[in-house]
């Protein structure tokens, strides 16, 4: 599987056979959604930056897994909701791009609403 | 943009040409991760199930763009963990075909641990 | 105990003797608190809104529990921070009463930003 | 309001006078409660371990607030789920004694699943 597109229609198959599109309303998919997203960030909450960059190999696997999670309910929750993420995500980085000028938010973590 | 490597390369691009990189270790960028799950679980809480199927054009605009907020933090983090997303799903999906047989769970929401 | 403020002693305790208090920054405390408040909405995620007020008395014990674990790190978040967090929700919910005046908001949960 | 009590009865005050306890399920209320946390969590995450426990006075404000949003919440979800607050902390905390023995964890942040 090359591209999103395939595995949006794999966990399209994989939720018809077993009948749980019957569970998966976007309101409940966020709800898988965030809880998958804090066991990523269980993975990292006692760790130093630095230490998060530079995971074991168990651990590295582990988070990988997490990740894989993240990216399998988002892409259901998008495709419930008729989202194509791909370009969802061209745009807000567009958006991105005008709302943090690279002049004014070099080297800062401000966020752009204290950039005025 | 039609793939998740165009997206990596431009969110590196985008976080180089604004000497963001000291703020993304893997630990910062799942909180900003889970901080956009947030939002879109705050568009559905007090929604029912149906209701956020059926979102108005307005909602649905901002509900599209949380889920591109959250693919952004998920492809930043996977990169800096030296992650394929798409080969982590792809083994995912297969494992979780063998952990839930579909003559074992289908129709049903209960999780695997309560299937023995 | 009683009080807030015994738990908040006992915590403390709790940290210095197993010398967690290196641990403990405001910032990792975060960390753990959403992880907490994730296992809570995991539980409900497959769960109809009724189904989630009216659970088995085993599923009651885990929430009952989750329950614990986010007012544990939540209020070690306020020592660490110096927050009395009694007198913050009060102010709170102070806040609140003017910001959604009954007559404006009875039977809606329109936030108060689509008041106007 | 001194007690966790006192606030209880003003956020059921709150939630009745408005009609919103048809919104308060605890399926929703989690949702909310985690939303919270997550606004916390912003707080922190481009912050050092050290900036988090050294905020600026207007920081430290915003942050107190989201601290009583999430202890708002979890009073009402709990309230909704007839558990006691204080009390299931006291019992939580007696596990966690149990479960992480001073000789065996002092110093480090492994989890107890480490520790055999």
């Amino acid at each position: 599987m090359k591209h999103l597109e395939d595995i949006k229609q794999r966990l399209r198959d994989f939720a018809a056979t077993r009948e749980w599109d019957q569970f998966h309303s976007p309101k409940n998919l966020s709800m898988a959604l965030i809880a998958e997203a804090a066991e990523l960030v269980e993975h990292f909450q006692w760790l130093t930056e630095e230490q998060s960059a530079n995971l074991p190999p168990d651990k590295h696997t582990e988070v990988e897994e997490e990740l894989a999670d993240i990216l399998i309910y988002l892409i259901r929750t998008a495709d419930k909701l008729d989202v194509d993420l791909l370009l969802a995500a061209q745009r807000k980085i567009e958006k991105n791009e005008r709302k943090y000028p690279i002049d004014k938010v070099k080297g800062s973590s401000k966020k752009y609403t204290e950039l005025d």
